[in-house]
């Protein structure tokens, strides 16, 4: 039940751009990557990615999301092309990009970075295992969504189907509030003083660690997604008010959560994939007229 | 320039408790061990460990917090032993085990337990290099302090003299307040629904490990270092009120700080070495009339 596998280029080639091509590479598909830095390339080209400005398929938009809207600016792009990106949020990137490319444009959003970055950090294994929204709003037609799912599950990723307002919700609870805890986790403690930064051990190296990451990053992340960011650091901090013996328990309970999964199927269409996604299922395989997944029982 | 060695004896024989044991055992030191559960007493044994009722030299009280006060009520100790513990607060300790054994208590606390706990997460190496809070009071004797801090020397760590309320203030910020971040994370990401919980991923990972914890003995030792607690999480909610670019930076410049040191010898004194616990400074090693260390640059 093999299907059509469209040639995939990649635009950026620093940690999550440059593994996505190796990983395609390495399982033979065709792929082409670009990059504006000729160190990215010439690593990429050494795992089997073909260097070129010439982009058709599936492009894969993998830059800072500052950059994303003026990726493609240089660059020839086959008029059928599907668009689609690796940024951490995306209604932003819907309201640039999508605007520009309408329906042919379908987000995406790996959930597998590390606080690493550029080329040097390329992994082809860093999707294996991973959930990777796939966004599904208003417009976007099914087929190519099917193309970028397709994708994702080629480098062994799980497909979270989303509307990209319901990803950027999710994502400021789970990634982006992280960072600014991290954050503040660590500022906090250098006010405390030298003596407390000498007696930090594993609760703090590993409550701070995304706080090793690129501020410039950092900071594009949660500012273009401040209202779901700041909904959900509101959320944490009505958690911290709470007594403590209530507050531990309720963390302790959602930690030790067992992750039971019942096999289902899903008819290719849009809203009994956005059902699927609210629910916390992922899709892991597309047979003909369905696409096999798991839902948390 | 090897100095005594007392004899040590460690009772409960948990995670830290029996790391302590086996790794003395290990390094040829007599050592004693009790733990009122007959499993844990087999293992240590199994490790090298004498198993009785009968204590004496350094006696450490690897038991949680609630059984501090009376673990020793069953047992015989010799009546010149040093009494020292192995809490993560020094106050409660300090007021209920000090009142009790005087001058002849020494507070501890190593910096290295883990999310894991009981006697089957015993590891010889989990003191190698950590940093152990040894406390010297007002009524501490100097000489048993250095004995406690041979002990800790003894395994691998490096000994960071701190009073019992500097201690707790410090470990307030960079060891409770962590569990109580980690619970809010984790409570705030459940609050968000299905969808957040299923596109977690390293962040939340790595922010909410500690969540994982056994929720009694976490509340147990927020809820004993209450005030410093609070303190220092009023300080992290501070944070969270700042500009996030600010706030970023600010996480971020702490944990990107070089850890350089510079060797020193500190007189055997107690100002001495409490000012050099908080430069954030540590013991390393004694010599005869001074004990080596380090302070950052």
């Amino acid at each position: 039940m093999t299907l059509p596998a469209p040639p995939v280029a990649v635009v950026g080639l620093g940690q999550l751009g440059g593994s996505l091509a190796a990983a395609l590479a390495a399982a033979g598909r065709p792929v082409t990557g670009w990059d504006v830095d000729p160190a990215a390339c010439e690593a990429a080209a050494a795992r089997g990615v073909r260097v070129a400005r010439e982009l058709e398929g599936v492009v894969v938009l993998a830059v800072p999301l500052p950059a994303m809207a003026s990726a493609l600016d240089d660059l020839t792009v086959a008029p059928d092309a599907t668009i689609t990106d690796l940024g951490s949020v995306k209604r932003p990137v819907l309201d640039t990009v999508g605007a520009r490319y309408g329906s042919r444009f379908v987000g995406g959003h790996p959930m597998c970075g590390t606080e690493r970055s550029g080329f040097a950090a390329v992994d082809p294994a860093l999707f294996a295992g991973a959930r990777w929204a796939v966004c599904l709003d208003e417009g976007t037609e099914l087929p190519r969504w099917l193309r970028v799912a397709e994708l994702a599950l080629a480098v062994g990723a799980e497909v979270v189907p989303v509307t990209s307002d319901e990803h950027d919700a999710a994502v400021a609870a789970v990634s982006h509030v992280p960072h600014l805890l991290a954050a503040a986790l660590a500022a906090g403690a250098a006010e405390a003083g030298p003596l407390a930064l000498a007696l930090a051990a594993g609760s703090f190296r590993d409550g701070t660690r995304v706080a090793g990451s690129d501020p410039a990053f950092v900071t594009a992340m949660v500012d273009g997604n401040a209202g779901p960011v700041a909904a959900a650091l509101d959320r944490v901090r009505g958690q911290l008010d709470r007594p403590w013996p209530e507050l531990v328990a309720a963390g302790h309970a959602v930690k030790a959560a067992t992750d039971r999964r019942r096999p289902v199927r899903v008819p290719l269409e849009r809203s009994a994939l956005l059902e699927l996604g609210r629910a916390g299922g992922a899709v892991t395989r597309r047979l003909a007229a369905f696409l096999e997944g798991w839902i948390p029982e």
